[in-house]
């Protein structure tokens, strides 16, 4: 202040610097944070990703060997349950199938996205096809959830009897194949609200 | 060019000025566009939202109604279906119910979305209650389709008879709910989409 204007001209150049320095740090420092918060959900969505796989391979795989024979048979016919008896339980299988097989192909693509956080437009295109995939395993768990009401306690307006009294086997892999497909379709649910609080976050 | 440092003086303030107006118009631009993008999807998931309203509704009105009673009856008891004699159909009415309340609670906070683009918290929560009623709604239908599906073409495996023989106006209106229930589905979908793009767009 009491220098010329030579020394003052010396005194400024520092203090510019300084204060470009404390700008870059200071928005480095947020960046930094926010691609740390993005790696984590990535993370995250990665961890709930093989957990839904699981799920869905469990569901398909207790589902697809759910059959049970009878130990006695009359003269004419042996009496045996099978998931292929109902068309229901059909559909889950293959719904379990491609929902399965979207979250095995889906994993490198959330590789990428733990590797590069800022990756938008993949984001979007897991997000799209998780929101259609859900649907898909949702839809499944509740049709065959639907039929296993019906298989376990029957309806007596409409005269459908439970089978479950006799083919007990049957229902029980029946009905756990069900609960891992409800687990898949919640795991993907948390899927789907974490890639909107990823994209969210990019900006 | 020709002109001394004096004329050249004269020339710089006009052409900073001018440079910054195209600045601020070049600046300003972008920022109306893209709020423009943003009240156009919000005035589109506005009018999905309304859709799906109208389709919760209507399937809700169609399985609320559907009980037929047949003109012929025996000394004991007449023949009547209803919604209520299968619990699938009621908890597709209760799903649907709290799917339309939902809706038309929702549209106030999508209206508030038109008039300011930039809400996005009050996006994030509409995609994260929308995603939840989706998979609500999702679950209804294809719980219903099942039991639909039985109705009309029973199962020879377990002995459950079709019962759309008898009460054929019953099995059509509880149809016509089913596919009321999946346009919802369906609108819902993307609705969830839409506001993923809306958040993605907000930066």
């Amino acid at each position: 202040m009491k220098n010329s204007g030579d020394s003052t001209v010396i005194d400024v150049p520092p203090t510019a610097a300084s204060s470009k320095k404390k700008a870059v740090v200071s928005t480095a420092a947020p960046g930094q944070a926010s691609g740390g918060v993005k790696r984590g959900l990535s993370i995250f969505d990665f961890v709930l990703r093989l957990g839904a796989l699981g799920a869905a391979l469990g569901a398909a795989a207790a589902m697809g060997t759910s059959d049970e024979t009878l130990p006695f048979f009359t003269q004419f016919f042996q009496f045996e349950a099978s998931y292929d008896d109902l068309p229901t339980f059909q559909f889950f299988l293959i719904a379990m199938g491609i929902v399965a097989g979207y979250l095995a192909l889906s994993l490198p693509f959330s590789i990428v996205c733990i590797v590069r956080p800022r990756a938008v437009g993949l984001r979007l295109l897991l997000l799209i096809l998780d929101t259609v995939v859900l649907t898909l395993a949702t839809s499944a768990a509740a049709a065959a959830a639907a039929i296993v009401y019906l298989a376990h306690d029957g309806n007596t307006s409409t005269n459908w009897l439970a089978i479950c009294d006799q083919f007990d086997d049957f229902c029980q892999k029946v009905s756990g194949a069900v609960i891992g497909a409800f687990i898949a379709a919640l795991l993907m649910m948390f899927l789907v609200l974490l890639s909107a609080f990823g994209i969210r976050n990019t900006h």
